[in-house]
């Protein structure tokens, strides 16, 4: 999705290679506490469910014994007339689903994740990971990070619940070191694959009192903790933070930071008219000199100073922060896996959506961090 | 999806009217059993979640306590690796879910779904109602069949477990006794809001452990009891039995049967020369008179006495009766509410599907009946 700016030679990359394995093999799911805790807090309580057939976005909480006779009732309604969809999700206690795929653990993602400031109890965490020898390396660890908020954390940090898949694919690009002129040919197989990922994770997770969905990708190291609340604010469809990175600037021998993240953009009719005379498997790529498409990119328009809240309407938009109304899913927008309108994966989301009748927002002054390999 | 052929006048539908008004209302999940009822066998025990926590499509069985402490523990793992996809799926407990938009309830679909000899303890049952006046009818009608079966039923009729969604939704066609020169140009508002409806199904209910999805119209009232066992047989992505209607010929004097849905077709050459001439958000529709597209039909391609099993590639798909591998779904293959590739709903679900890798398979000789009005 986001990747530095290079110029790079297009090549066609086999069909083959983009028809990954999918395979789901993994699930974990962790309670928020036991049931025997005695912290367990009223707002907790009202947030959990009464059946053990709830949802998995939902915390089960056994009822107390009547009578002697303990258990759940042979039928359970749920009437969620009251799943809202708002600017003020905090005040009207709406579920979201924070989902991430990752390909290596970063502590910086997670200590940022325990610092956001929406209830967790209202957040329901669900991770892809790639069964290669580093997904398992990165499973260990984040499972380990997990036990210790879930187990032992205060109860405020406590998530609602989390779900762990782990996927079978075929690494599409067959090592991190090809030389840089492979990227761009790269890209298409890379997010073809991430496309799929992204869509078994959600297909999988989303329950039916999700109200939004926050795709965070595993390399975002800082955004601020009223993340959540401050993009719902704008109770848009699709909302997107601006993703920078912060470096050493060796010139000015200090600190910098730059924009990172180039898949948020206003077309352009120069990117159409390219398009229109593409074979209908080519994409069109952002961020790469040998196909400049003067797309109006969000990385630059972000104004130091200026109303961190300022809106611009968007075209195609990154995964690395994207806030979505859960509806915009259940009405079928998902990440194209083939070249849809010439666009893939979290691009191809966003023409999805607006085809759906939704439009996509950007926030060119509100940043988010990219980490710096 | 399936209507009868006519001769009809294309009418562009505004396109406001497709914009319909998604929300989930309620949820309705039946447990399998009351825990302590002691006719629980050993093989529903096995299919049973240990974890409250598990997803819906996993009916849930307490733990029996243990040295006095009972309840659920903190962290809990489940390991998928054996979720399989195979030719013999009862074998080897594959979990099926029945998906089933409904507007009204229609006792022969019940009643042949009860007749279904694929394990019961193995299919979760999701359906999605109309918050309209007729919807409300039919929500009612459809809870008192589920608390007959699953309260009071005999253990194997038992479903593992039902949800069912209520949508609100603008109707897209103001009224049923609309002229018969509208319907075309109703299809396209009627079938986006039917795709919306089929997405956010399935994007509430498959779960971690779904290995097939059945899509079973409301109407559908007579397949075979081996439905699913024989559709799965094939091993293939998307299957699609054939779907007739029984009637009473009045010139025979007797009982007849005719071909129902035409959804199931393969591509033409005239089909797509008059895609390639129409505006991006016009859609071809099958079974019009003034839109001959030469498609060759599934509908057509019956044999009587020939094997069951001859199977046909399918370019476009009816929703009748489909059965699609889970993964199909995981890869984002959805019902598509906007013209894709002048293809909508499970027509572009076919294309879709294609276009993620995966191709459609027709059984012509294998039938499936639709209700006579």
């Amino acid at each position: 999705m986001a990747r530095p700016l290079g110029p790079v030679r297009l090549r066609r990359t086999s069909p083959g290679t983009i028809i990954v394995g999918l395979c789901l093999v993994l699930v974990i799911l962790y309670l928020l506490v036991s049931p025997s805790a005695p912290d367990f807090s009223a707002a907790r309580k009202a947030t959990a469910a009464l059946h053990p057939l709830s949802p998995p976005t939902s915390p089960f909480r056994k009822s107390s014994a009547v009578g002697g006779k303990s258990g759940p009732p042979p039928v359970t309604r749920y009437n969620l007339n009251n799943v809202t969809i708002t600017n003020d999700p905090v005040a009207n206690r709406e579920n979201v689903l924070v989902l991430t795929p990752m390909a290596r653990f970063y502590q910086g993602y997670w200590d940022n994740l325990l610092k956001l400031s929406y209830p967790h109890e209202l957040i329901t965490l669900g991770f892809i990971l790639p069964k290669t020898k580093e997904g398992n390396a990165a499973t260990i660890e984040l499972q380990k990070q997990i036990a210790k908020i879930q187990k032992h954390g205060l109860e405020k940090e406590r998530f609602k619940s989390i779900i762990i898949l782990r996927q079978d694919i075929d690494p599409p690009i067959p090592s991190q070191d090809e030389s840089e002129r492979h990227k761009m040919a790269n890209q298409k197989a890379r997010r073809a694959a991430m496309a799929k990922a992204r869509n078994s994770l959600l297909f999988t997770t989303l329950g039916p009192d999700t109200s939004w969905v926050l795709w965070l990708d595993a390399d975002i190291i800082e955004t601020p903790p009223t993340l959540i609340q401050d993009l719902a604010s704008h109770s848009k469809p699709l909302t997107v933070p601006n993703c920078f990175q912060r470096f050493y600037n060796d010139e000015k021998k200090a600190m910098d930071e730059r924009p990172y993240d180039f898949n948020n953009w206003q077309d352009s009719p120069t990117a159409q008219e390219l398009a229109s005379k593409m074979g209908k498997d080519d994409i069109l790529l952002e961020g790469y000199a040998d196909m400049a498409t003067y797309r109006a990119l969000m990385a630059y328009m972000y104004e130091a100073g200026a109303d961190i809240h300022t809106e611009v309407p968007l075209d195609g938009v990154g995964g690395t922060a994207l806030l979505v109304k859960a509806e915009v899913h259940r009405d079928g927008a998902m990440f194209p896996a083939f070249p849809f309108y010439h666009l893939i994966e979290t691009e191809g989301f966003a023409k999805m959506a607006k085809r759906l009748g939704w439009q996509a927002t950007g926030l060119p002054n509100y940043k988010v961090y990219h980490y710096n390999e």
